[in-house]
């Protein structure tokens, strides 16, 4: 297997003032083209730095990849340190430095000379297009080692990686799948189906269990045991039956929209505890309008009262975190909205608000349709963001459940 | 000036399933105390190169840290590593294994034999407590150099890492302040106030901007400048007005809550292209609920008129994104939710949507009080995703803003 180093660039890095997301990017990509990832280096501007850790790296990895340190200012030092390494002379390329001056004109009267730093191309380099921002990648090949020189933003990096994947393939290169459930624990899932997951040592089995996703179980393995892993998916997601909500990219709130959107339905959210964050996680879908009528965070119990016309006798008697209050709550939320669909969140996220019968972690959702209202109460455990996160996604798997289930009663069997 | 690396262990980093947040944090931390972070490496859970890696940080650095590896499973090779390089044994703590034995048997009924790898501690090793998870850290000094051993789960890392934060302390100490502003361009803020800003150069002047907070200005220099620092920051502040939302750690989500609860005020809003964010993130504060009432998110036509009451002619006549629209969503949702103010938001965050008379990035904002109604314009740019971000952010101004002319105008200064 080949070995891989990636090399995050910029003093923004070292001195923690931005998160590093392009190695995670990176990382999950060199694995499946086949790359064994020996290790990923965060380095400060400074230019003999730079120089050292690559030269280093040079003799241990058949794959150098770095991001950032492109820019056309005095602290990036990219091109320079990796000419030093390879000594090889950077040149001039006229057509990008005058298309830099160019896109810089429309912004300023005069080109600043320092743009033309970004139009400097390594001796023997392959230019790598950047369609978004000025600094384009460069891809060169020294004593049977490739370096890849990647810009630093990630709407930059992204695209410019995508485009020479292909030319990064290896022999190794590994094929992924994954399913994503809900409701079962991680431990009982990976128990049960340990037979059917386990039939191949050559295939990987990794589970990673989120309060945002659930549980997601990834199967990997070269890219000959394709049909092998293909069949392990599907015969898993028959087993796993409902609890299954999506396979590879789908997240749960595109499957509650595609349902909705494929059979022309629609939804609305009433929200107590979890304070907006369902809606908001659905509104960052494009498109969503035509499914999503909206919703209420009702926070207060006037609120429940006043907006959502809670019975004020159902809260004094049972609760705002109860299933007779977030029954009313989807019930009314529904006909306020005008949606086929509603469903409704009250609960306790703490740290404040427990008491011994309804402990911080005691939440409360429902679902309505024209055929009624379904109620459940939840325990969970963790702080305060965990609960409310964990609620936003069992709030879409109660309304996926309601939508498949309604549209199964009703002999549509698009969902 | 004292030089240090930080060393990120474990496969799910180099294969990226999650991204490293625990070296963005001690980034923070180191430069603040003083060191000069040379490199971070994040590597995978095998011993040679964790050996040969820490080996070689030990003859460049004088502060090693590590995160992660700390685990009670065979992948957990932080410890082993560390020995091996030290040449110093490992020794199993009865009293760690105790504790760590009795935790196990509370959730199962017998101790894995595993749970006692965590108990292991380096000869001469100072143990430091780990309040929330199971592996203890460890710090050793050796050869006139430091090794912090953390657990790898930032809940875990974070108390660990505070609490010997005083002993990492060096001579070259930082002082940072910041100030964090919304409505004046960064490249305008920092022209304006140059001579100010770079009054001495022995301050370090950086700025941030982003699409949630704003644009951000810090102030670092050595703690023996902490007067001085703290002159400019109060200097500036005083220049710029209005436009400082917050110094320091204070989030605009925080100021505005902190203007509501000091002076027991109440708001609601009322969102339409922001789909719940401005709500989700008020209800990330604890404690919220006695300043909330609660709001809408208006995201169809009919959800406005309906529940916010807005006339249809108002609609047709000006539009969903128009001033007149948003006033009447944050009038009304003042009444319906019954609060002293209410913040309305409707725009086109696009993708699709947009017209040449109002193109995507048009954003509508009311601000509402028993005082009458403010509505503003703003003609964003972005894609759909900042659009959102940056009118969320701009919906807190507005309400900050509006809150404390009231009170202003009320004659009560604690705003």
């Amino acid at each position: 297997m080949k070995n891989a180093i990636i090399y995050s660039i910029g003093n923004e890095l070292v001195e923690g003032l931005i998160v590093d997301t392009n190695s995670k990017f990176l990382s999950v990509h060199l694995k499946s083209l086949g790359y064994n990832v020996i290790r990923i280096e965060t380095l400060p501007d400074v230019l003999d730095i730079i120089v050292r850790r690559i030269s280093e790296g040079l003799s241990e990895a058949d794959l150098l990849i770095t991001t950032g340190g492109l820019g056309p200012t005095e602290d990036d030092l990219t091109r320079e340190a990796i000419s030093k390494v390879l000594n090889k002379s950077l040149v001039l390329n006229e057509e990008i430095a005058n298309e830099l001056i160019e896109r810089a004109l429309k912004y300023y009267n005069k080109a600043p000379e320092s743009v033309k730093k970004q139009a400097l191309v390594l001796e023997g380099a392959i230019v790598l297009d950047n369609p978004v921002g000025t600094a384009p990648g460069q891809l060169i090949k020294h004593n049977g080692k490739t370096i890849v020189i990647l810009p630093g933003p990630p709407v930059e990096m992204i695209p410019v990686f995508e485009s020479i994947k292909g030319e990064l393939k290896t022999d190794d290169e590994l094929y992924t799948r994954r399913i994503k459930t809900i409701g079962v624990p991680e431990a009982v899932l990976m128990d049960e189906h340990k037979d059917l997951l386990y039939s191949n040592p050559q295939i990987t089995i990794a589970t990673m269990a989120s309060y945002e996703r659930g549980v997601e179980v990834r199967l990997t393995g070269s890219v000959v045991l394709k049909e092998e892993i293909d069949g392990i998916v599907e015969q898993l997601t028959n087993l796993l039956g409902e609890s299954v909500y999506a396979l590879d990219d789908d997240s749960i709130e595109d499957v509650v929209y595609k349902l909705l959107k494929e059979n022309n339905l629609t939804i609305s959210f009433a929200e107590s505890c979890t304070g907006g964050l369902l809606s908001a996680r659905f509104v960052d879908i494009p498109g969503v309008s035509s499914v999503y009528k909206g919703g209420v965070v009702a926070y207060s119990n006037e609120s429940k009262a006043n907006i959502l016309r809670v019975p004020k006798d159902i809260i004094e008697k049972h609760g705002a975190v109860s299933e007779e209050c977030v029954s009313y709550m989807a019930k009314n939320a529904r006909e306020i909205f005008d949606s086929e669909f509603s469903v409704s969140i009250s609960g306790i996220a703490g740290p404040t608000g427990g008491t011994p019968q309804k402990p911080v972690g005691t939440v409360c959702f429902a679902f309505a349709s024209k055929k009624g209202v379904k109620a459940f109460t939840y325990n969970l455990r963790g702080d305060r963001e965990m609960i409310r996160k964990r609620s936003a996604l069992i709030g879409f798997d109660i309304a996926r459940r309601g939508i498949r289930e309604w549209l199964r009663l009703e002999g549509n069997i698009k969902g």
